[in-house]
């Protein structure tokens, strides 16, 4: 038994957006388990009640009157427990907010003060500013609370509710990931953490939702900057943990910097209130509860993990049980098969090979073997009969015209067709299998290969294609992937011995350029002043630039890049700017 | 000859996003003609100099200098005339601004203070919002500048500076079209002239860029009120006026309210600052110019115009000079097909008849009788080869199962999959004939009729569709769209006996709840209290909440209604809500 002041859990839930009833059900279970384990304080993500992010369903007054009475049946789970969770609070304005519930009762209620509108965030078109920057006193330890975005800055609302008096900072989230994002959080929380001699509970958001996942993650920061305790990557988790807010006192009462600090921005801050929801309690014991920070996943891993769950969470969320691929033998749609299987099982995934007259017969069976190893159903439709059919029936209008990418683009085309034809025969999904370097360049058919629903590792360059492909080969510790796919060189087989270092420039050398110039928005000066040889750059950005209205057209993929094509990327078709 | 204090020129023109040279070459030839006419004051819309929305270009640090660059090279065609120019400064932050240039030199700069980030705007994204209120001094009177958004609200910057002297305010826009929104914007203007005694010169851009259509119609309001000068609809002008200083001093002189008002408000202004440029000269003589205002268009005629223009700047600034038209002999194609011809010729149009095992005989005259009253070019591909290729290729996979949807799309994808061909080996575009009640309602064919580069009546409802067609019918006084097509019963002929009525309710019963879910955030049981039926009401609300992941995919079509499926409906397609 440990003698235990506050006791705070963490509910790191998977909630959809829209999915009141369900995501009600979810609260009520965490909270149901955090009682059983003693928990003083639990913590919910942000807009927890109806799912992250909205959209213009926060246009909805419907939406959000569902919302606020989805909140008061949370309300009602509350006796012997205080929470705090997300939800669109609504009064002239509307707000994203964190209702403070405590014993049945809605105590008060937060509103988000920092609003992101960069990248995929656009939450000034929904939301006001809060103003207010409230501390509670609960089990007698002063508790700020804030949400996401807030925590980001420096001087925000975390540091002026740290210096009028807050022990411990808990900050609610819905943050996306991609890749490296959790070091950096963890470097913001504790860097917030040691300046502001404050405990800080993070709580993120785990699942995916249309491009964005949710990574989890969500840790305790001591306030001398140490990760306590951190929770699962990509997975749901209910992380309970004992705060010792005596030790923040003692490391204030000797910190002379912050001491300074205090001084100087006490005068300065406005709008905070203060709430006692209840003192400090007897001493109590309880049986402890203590855990290790989980292990941090390696690049790839975590990569792939963020796929496996984005890619799950699209099928399942909208309703689909199984999904169809079309298998050309080649490395990205050996990826998307292998993905597929790791997020909804083998039974749910069929692969469809459909050669053509351009197809080598290693195509086939490296496709053959792929589905052996994956143990999933392969159904073989051989493209000759309708690709000539089409040759046949646009003779005429081709005559005097030479073979080109028309003719390449109708194989994909007859492709994209079968495979929705699947789909709409069976209610499979398609999943599309091009990779980031494909969709930066245009290196792709529009209705062709980019038919589908979901375009699993469209933000996965193709150098990182391989690395996933050998990472997961590597933890299943045989060549699920074929070696033979691994090893030959890429090519979309749409006319005899094609290869894409034809069109395109080695991705050893072009993947690095897209990257500067899609994801740093460098211009093409500056990336040959890099080191990158003047006609990739050139070649790379002109086909970047042109292909803007293939992009504008394809389904919604993983954002597992700092900058994904899709909602942190807004361009104009129509665009005469040639850097 | 009249005796002139002050001559405005405002130049109503095309621009195009990141195109410098073009758009330099527009405003130059602008002030060359507005310095013939005698003009001392020339205004420019807003972001003349790099196009108006840039989007994510505003991120390119080179996009940013380009225009700079740029507006550097407006400023050495300024020599004898003052100018008022919109481009992006960049300081520490980003501004939506409007240069102030004279006699060879940038005077001063404006920063845009009300930035809208609702509908189809972005600009908190973009830009920091500006704090300052100039007045500058030009031919002795006294002008407020500001940007669109600025003169929107009752108390915003035309106020301010009003009450702090201006006697004009001059307002730069790039105010995008939707059906009504001219008279709107008219009816704003008169009220803030009137309300703050200045005459108000609103120079709005004219032209498409993708989804949008900025429809000019610049115009100069009285301080009473009254539209002195209304620019042209829909095409670039130059409208040049005298302005009437001495005539507002004095209606401010007698206007009781007018001088309460800036007693109240001329406490609490704050940021205004003051800039002589040039005082008032000695009486000059010029030649008059004086011009009604234009009439204005009837719905249809607008909702028309905006269409051609529309889909002209998307083809030509795109760089394309023909167009491809899958022509069924229905009606949505046929209105396509002549809002084609009135943008880009006859000559530039190809029609396709692409006959399929359902169609009815009168489907192909009526195709080919339009194509004749249009004077463009009808081929014909029957369909059946491609579709029976995909139904023997597909017969064991759909073994046991009965013909359906599935058989459907295959038609309509084969006719998708036709025209890319020929616009991949020709280079033509291709339009889409898909209406906003297909969109809205999912009641189309992904691949199928939505392939395509542009989708010219995606924000048409079928019923809209028809009073078009009339309208145009009517003003070549003759059938272009031939009665038969117009009379017959509304039909997608994917397979026998098939009408939209089986499947959708009647339009005329469809559209008007379409628009009240859709564009009004209307919820199913108070479009019911409305009084529709509340089958049709749940059935089309069932049908727009699971058309997202169709409309994610199609390509952009002009916005001709407040709400629009494009940058102004922005709905996750991952969504449980049911309202």
């Amino acid at each position: 038994m440990v003698m235990c002041q506050l006791r705070i859990g963490i509910a790191q839930i998977n909630t959809t957006v829209g999915d009141f009833a369900g995501n009600l059900q979810k609260i009520a279970r965490a909270i149901d388990e955090a009682k059983s384990l003693g928990v003083d304080l639990l913590t919910f993500p942000e807009l927890a009640v109806c799912g992250y992010p909205p959209e213009d369903l926060l246009l909805k007054p419907q939406f959000i009157k569902e919302n606020l009475a989805t909140l008061n049946e949370v309300i009602k789970y509350s006796p012997g427990i205080t929470l705090i969770v997300g939800f669109v609070d609504s009064q002239s304005d509307t707000y994203n907010a964190a209702a403070v519930i405590h014993h049945g009762k809605l105590v008060d209620i937060y509103h988000k003060i920092c609003l992101p509108n960069y990248g995929v965030f656009d939450e000034v078109r929904y939301f006001s500013a809060g103003k207010k920057y409230p501390i509670y006193t609960i089990n007698g330890g002063r508790v700020g609370i804030n949400i996401c975005e807030d925590i980001w800055y420096r001087s925000g609302p975390p540091t002026i509710q740290a210096i009028s008096g807050a022990e411990i900072i808990v900050n609610i989230s819905a943050s996306p990931y991609h890749f490296g994002k959790g070091k950096f959080r963890e470097e913001i929380l504790q860097t917030r953490a040691r300046d502001n001699v404050a405990i800080i509970v993070f709580n993120n958001l785990v699942g995916g939702q249309d491009e964005l996942v949710f990574d989890g993650e969500s840790m305790i920061i001591s306030e001398t900057g140490q990760t306590v305790v951190r929770g699962k990557q990509f997975e749901e988790d209910l992380i309970v943990a004992d705060l010792d807010i005596d030790a923040v006192s003692q490391a204030r009462r000797i910190n002379r910097g912050w001491q300074r600090k205090k001084a100087h921005l006490e005068k300065k801050s406005l709008g905070v209130t203060r709430v006692v929801i209840s003192e400090a309690p007897p001493v109590i014991l309880k049986p402890p509860v203590s855990r290790p920070p989980a292990e941090e996943l390696s690049l790839s891993a975590e990569v792939y993990n963020a796929l496996v769950l984005g890619t799950r969470d699209y099928i399942l969320k909208n309703g689909f049980e199984k999904v169809v691929i079309g298998l050309s033998g080649g490395i990205d749609s050996s990826l998307v098969a292998i993905i597929a299987v790791d997020a909804i099982g083998a039974s749910n995934v069929i692969g469809v090979a459909m050669p053509s007259r351009y197809s080598s017969s290693d195509s086939k069976s490296d496709a053959e073997l792929l589905a052996h190893n994956l143990g999933i159903k392969l159904m073989v439709i051989p493209i000759e009969p309708a690709f000539q059919a089409y040759l046949n029936m646009l003779a005429k209008a081709f005559t005097g015209t030479e073979p080109g990418i028309t003719e390449e683009n109708l194989q994909a085309r007859v492709r994209g067709n079968l495979l929705m034809a699947l789909s709409n025969k069976f209610g499979w999904l398609v999943l599309t299998t091009g990779n980031k370097s494909e969709m930066a360049t245009g290196y792709t058919t529009l209705y062709g290969d980019m038919a589908g629903g979901f375009a699993v590792i469209k933000d996965v360059t193709k150098t990182m294609v391989y690395s996933l492909s050998q990472y997961r080969n590597l933890k299943a510790n045989t060549a699920l992937i074929p070696t033979s796919i691994i090893d030959k060189p890429p090519s979309a087989e749409l006319k005899p011995h094609q290869q894409d270092s034809d069109t395109l420039p080695p991705y050893d050398q072009l993947d690095p350029v897209l990257t500067a110039y899609v994801e740093e928005d460098k211009g093409i000066e500056q990336i040959i002043d890099m080191g990158f040889n003047r006609k990739v750059v050139e070649k790379a950005a002109r086909l970047v630039d042109r292909s803007e209205y293939k992009r504008r057209q394809s389904p919604p993929g993983v954002k597992i890049t700092p900058r994904a094509f899709g909602r942190d990327w807004r361009l104009p078709i129509t665009n005469r700017f040639k850097d």
